[in-house]
Formats: structure tokens, C-alpha cells, sequence
């Protein structure tokens, strides 16, 4: 039995995602579920995008990555499933799997994308305002239980993909911004390792404040140091020792960063 | 197996929720765990019923719905299982389960209900400050195992229900009130779709501001418009579309609805 | 298969612990995983160890306690996995472990400590940054499959072992401190009951206020009381009725407790 990650803006407080989990074991009764965030900002699909990306290929190949971040629900939004190489994906076609498809693109994966338009594979009663429960929560059980993706919709070519914030480089300077904010309050930013030459940057310039080299991690420096590091994904984050980024520079989302490096 | 959905007032902080899950897999070890909700507001009854209620339907048949929300725990009031046509329920004897009780009325389900007296199926040792890990957590696993219920306890036949508020009609006009506000901020009254004659409203007012007509769905307005709607569970709402109605109205539990519709 | 435990300072929002879910459910399939807590503070190994110690017990004999509460994450720290009479733990050697070994001691049970140094049981590439990911959850889903302790490292002696504060007794008279403040506003002591000759507290005196006599439950008082009693783990804690002893008395970790007890 394959696995299910789930990844929604439901929070946890009213039972929507419990009530999910219960429509899933109805359907599939032994698959595992793991949520990877239910506080994703209500109707933020870039966030849950990023969210998606940077965990999606840690899950066992054959999971199904089950999104309801949707604030086209009951709109004429489609509703898609996906098979992107070894793992799956259920979701509003809005452009949550926008990252999911960079991976498969850079590691060369094929995919399939179906229209969900097989009501058998639904409840019974199709709400206007919860397809999480009612459309793909099914769907995504029936796929763990073994259900080709070609039974649960009609194949289409051309989801939502949306425009992701990409880095400017010249001669030994990046450009870039801060794409999220994490629980220890470290800006992460959309400037990957492989964008920088020989990983050795000089300097990294946000909010006014300079933080010369890179550190590999958190313990090397004093508390309360802001330092620049990869994260576990490759991405060029922010961080304070023991402390929080965010907080000693007022950061935010879009804020701009940039990186000055060796050649 | 039959799975388990958990619903407490605990928080994630302590740990409480994971130890009760591990009591529950010390006894039945394959049996799925679905959290309901441990955001319920500390002591809050009505609040938990409510939960409870709008989700319980759509867990398979068979599922121990197991709620800790305990005012009570260690004196008289007493702990209690109950089958409720295809569920079953394990909790204190507090009126949580009201609203669980309200389909069984409605679907004419057969109910029995016993009193906990059996420590056979308790753990060891019983503090008198957490039944939910010493008396009701093994019970829902016993119960799981296949354990039958008139095993776990005594049959009674009087547990207690709570008065729930409910609306006023006359020729066209609904009185009602704000029973539960959502993770998005959504107002959501006691009064149901079926209370509303071919489902036309006129308007629906509250704290000074009318809407008109009802909404299917929330994408279908511009973003920060008030907007009524029914829920997925059938009860009238009030949004505001990618927007917290709570934040705009200053809406509180207890806030009076009025609806004006065609008859 | 056994179980896991997984207590973390990650939070819920990052998707991290879904990560690390997914890692464990690729290597074992079929376990079991009890989210203890997320909501450590950042960093603060002293909560994390207090949560664990008093949840171990609860879960069945042979699970693994995963704890990444990991400040030092990519220093020289150790990895460590352990078995500590019926559970194992897997986590940072920073003294996350103290109150399991104390459990260990009290109880005379045996135990032996591995430093993680396998690569063959860790992901094949090892970030600097998140070893939860990387080292931990995989060594504890191969545990969970029954791979022997001595076969994931090599045997140690010495693992770190916090000093955790004691209280003072004297004739009479114990003095402790607040060493923890739970969802309800408890304010958790370091007294033990054991600590109270014949149970029989005479006053608890803490921020100016008095409180004569234990009760045995919350509900034994009016709402709004200040009480003492304990907790369902056996510590002396300081309760409002209904309400927040944290928020009435202005609690903090820390604070001074006096008992005067009968002899």
C-alpha cells in the first residue's frame, strides 16, 4: 500500500482534516497518511507550492501528495490527479504542483495529468465548498489502493503552472528574495547552492545588514549571530543562531537579497 | 480493524495526544488514528459536540469516536461508551456526544449506551486527573480488537444531553445565532439549509449588515465580499471571500442571525 | 513492528516532520508513528527532555523514542541510539535522554548506548542541517524493522545527562521550582508525591499566594480556584478551576515553590 502526504490550509482546529483521514481509511484502510502541513496561509498556493516541493521526493516512490489548498473550489476550476515520475498527485489544478514539475523536468521524469471528471471515484454528495473531502480525498485513496490514474479522469496536457520569483545573475553578483519564512524564523530565499559558483560566496546583503561567508551550520558561530547557510534542500537561507532571522530583520516574504561571490 | 478518531481540549504541546495514542497501540496495535481536533477551547463542551457532530458521518461504519474533553474527570460524572447505529463512541458522560446523538434521532439508528465499570479494560493504575489515558484510550482500543460493548460497561439508559440552541421561525423570517467560527473565520449559524423553504433567501442580516442572496461558493464573488452560504454539513455561513468574516464583523459564538426569505 | 514516538521543536507549519514521516514509512512500511510533541520551544533541551520522560512509559514495550531537539546539528555532537530497558531512543546526545535514563534507574533496568557512526543506515546524502531527516528517522525505522542496536553504531559509555534542578527538604519543608507550564496553564513542580511524607501537604505557598490543603481533582472546586494536586504523573502542580494558573499567577519556569507539610 502506497503512502499519502497531505497539505492543506485547513488548520487543525475544525476536523476538516481528520474528517479527510476517515474518508481515506473508509476507501483505503491500511495506507499510511502524513500530514505535512495543515497551516499553510489560507488560499496561498505559492506557499504551499514551496512547501510541497522541498518534501515531495523524501516520501517512498509510489506516494500520492494529496493538496487542498483551493480557493477556486466549486469555481470551474479543474480538479487534476497526476502521476509525476515514481509519485502521484491529487489537487486543484491552480498550480500547487508548480514545484513538483520543476523536479520532474530537471530529473528528466515523465508525467500524466488527468482531469478528475469520473464521479465514481467521488463520495456520493459533492459539496460546492469541500471537494478536499468530498473529490479528492476519495481519489487519492482509490490511487493507494491500486486504481490506474487513467480510470480516475480524463487525460489532459496543460495544468496550471505557475511563475515562480527566479534569481538575476551577472559577473559575480546574484539577485534574489525571500520565497518563505520557516518555524525558527529563518528567511529561506530562492538562490540555490548551484547558483553560485564553486559555492564560495563573499558576502550576503539583505535589509542592510552584510553576513560575510557561508557557515555549514547553526552551532559554528556564537548565539544570536545572523548567519548565511544552504538549508538541507540547497536553498541560500538566513538564519540567527538560536534565534530568529526574521525577527532581528523584520523579514518578509519578496524581501530582496543579494550575493556577491567569487568567480 | 476498525479506526479510531480522537477529539480533546489537550493541545499538541504536552504530549497527552501521543501518549494516548500509545496506550491505544500497546492494546491494538495496527488500529488507525485520526486526530479530530485537540484545538477545542479548554472545557468547552458545546464546542466539542459541535466538532464532533459535523465530522462523525463521514468516518467508515465501525469507528470509535473517542473524545477527552473532561470538566469532570475524577468526580461522579461518569465515563461512558455507546454504540450509535455504525459507530461507536467512548468519552465522559458530560452531553458531548449530543449532537452524535441527534443523527442516530435522525436516521432512526438503534443506540445503546453503557456505563464504564469494568476496570478489567483500564489501565492498571487510574489518576484522577486524566481518564483519557487511564479509562477511555484503552477502552476505544478494546472496543477496536472487536471487544463488544456491553463487555466494557453497564447498559444505562439516561446520559446526559445538552440544550442546544435552536432557531426561532415564523411566515419567512428565521432567527438564529453563531454556533462555531472556523479556522477562515467563517460565522457559522444553526440554521440549516432545510430550514430555509426552497432554498431562496431574501437576506440574511447580522450585527447591522445585510447580504443578499446566497453564494454556492466563495470564489464566485469578488475577494473581500461578504458573502452567506452553506457549509459542506448543510448549515448557513457568513464569509468573506479570501477574507475572516470574525475579523470584519467582530463576530462572536452567540451573535443573532436573521434570515429573510421567500416563501 | 514496533512504534515510534517523534518529539521535535520543528513545529507543524514547515512540513519537516511530514519529511521525516516519509522517510521512516520508506524503510518501514507498516510502523506505527505517535507525534508526541512539535511545539518544543526552539532549542530548549530541558522541555523536551521533561515531555519525553513523562510520556515514555505510556507507549508499548519496544518502541523507539525519536527525539530531534538538536541545537548542535552538524557540530562535533554525537548521534546516539539507545536501549533503555524495554524502549530505544534515537536522538542528539545532548541530554534530551536524562529523565528516560532516570526512569532507567529507578526502575534497575539495563542499558546500552550506541554512537550513530553506520552511514549504511543513514540517507545516502547527509545534510549539515537537518539530521533529523538524514540519521535519525532513518536509523530509528530500521530499529522499528528489528535491525539490532549494536549493528546501527558502536558501543559507548558516557552519554551527556543534564543536571536537572532537585528540590530541598528539610523537616518539614520542601522547596521546588516550576519546571514546566502545560496547554491548560498548569504550573508543573519538580515535588514529586513521593517527595510528601503521608501525602499530607499542609500549604503551598508560590508568588505570595497560599494554598492550603491537595485536592485530588480539578473539579472538586469552584471554577476559578487556585488549587494544588497531582498531576497524572505524580508531580505537585498549582491549577486554576477551569482556568490559567499561569495566567493568574503570572508563572514562569523558574519560580519558587515552598511546601509545608505534616510530618
Amino acid at each position: 500500500m502506497n503512502c499519502i502526504s497531505l497539505l492543506t490550509d485547513f488548520g487543525l482546529k475544525d476536523g476538516n482534516v481528520g474528517v479527510m483521514k476517515g474518508v481515506i481509511w473508509g476507501i483505503a484502510p491500511s495506507v499510511q497518511i502524513s500530514d505535512l502541513s495543515h497551516d499553510i496561509a489560507p488560499q496561498d498556493i505559492l506557499e504551499a507550492a514551496f512547501v510541497l516541493g522541498r518534501a515531495a521526493l523524501y516520501f517512498p516512490a509510489g506516494t500520492i501528495h494529496l493538496v487542498v489548498v483551493d480557493p477556486g473550489v466549486g469555481t470551474d476550476r479543474r480538479a487534476i490527479a497526476a502521476r509525476i515520475g515514481p509519485y502521484q498527485f491529487v489537487g486543484p489544478d491552480n498550480g500547487v504542483v508548480t514545484r513538483l514539475v520543476r523536479h520532474a523536468v530537471d530529473k528528466k521524469w515523465s508525467r500524466e495529468v488527468v482531469h478528475l471528471d469520473k464521479p465514481q471515484y467521488w463520495l456520493p454528495e459533492v459539496s460546492h465548498v469541500f471537494h478536499g473531502r468530498d473529490i479528492f480525498a476519495p481519489v487519492a485513496a482509490h490511487l493507494a489502493r491500486g486504481v490506474p490514474l487513467k480510470d480516475v479522469g480524463t487525460p489532459m496536457e496543460d495544468p496550471v503552472l505557475l511563475a515562480l520569483p527566479e534569481p538575476t545573475k551577472s559577473k559575480g553578483v546574484i539577485f534574489g528574495e525571500v520565497i518563505y519564512i520557516d518555524h525558527f524564523g529563518s528567511l529561506i530565499t530562492n538562490i540555490k547552492s548551484s547558483d553560485i559558483q564553486d559555492g564560495k560566496a563573499v558576502s550576503v546583503e539583505i535589509k542592510g545588514e552584510n553576513v560575510n561567508g557561508l557557515a555549514n551550520t547553526f552551532g559554528q558561530q556564537p548565539a544570536g549571530s545572523l548567519i548565511a547557510l544552504f538549508s538541507s534542500t540547497g536553498d541560500l537561507i538566513l538564519s540567527v543562531v538560536n534565534g530568529s532571522a526574521s525577527q532581528r530583520l523584520g523579514g518578509r516574504i519578496g524581501d530582496q537579497v543579494k550575493v556577491t561571490h567569487s568567480r
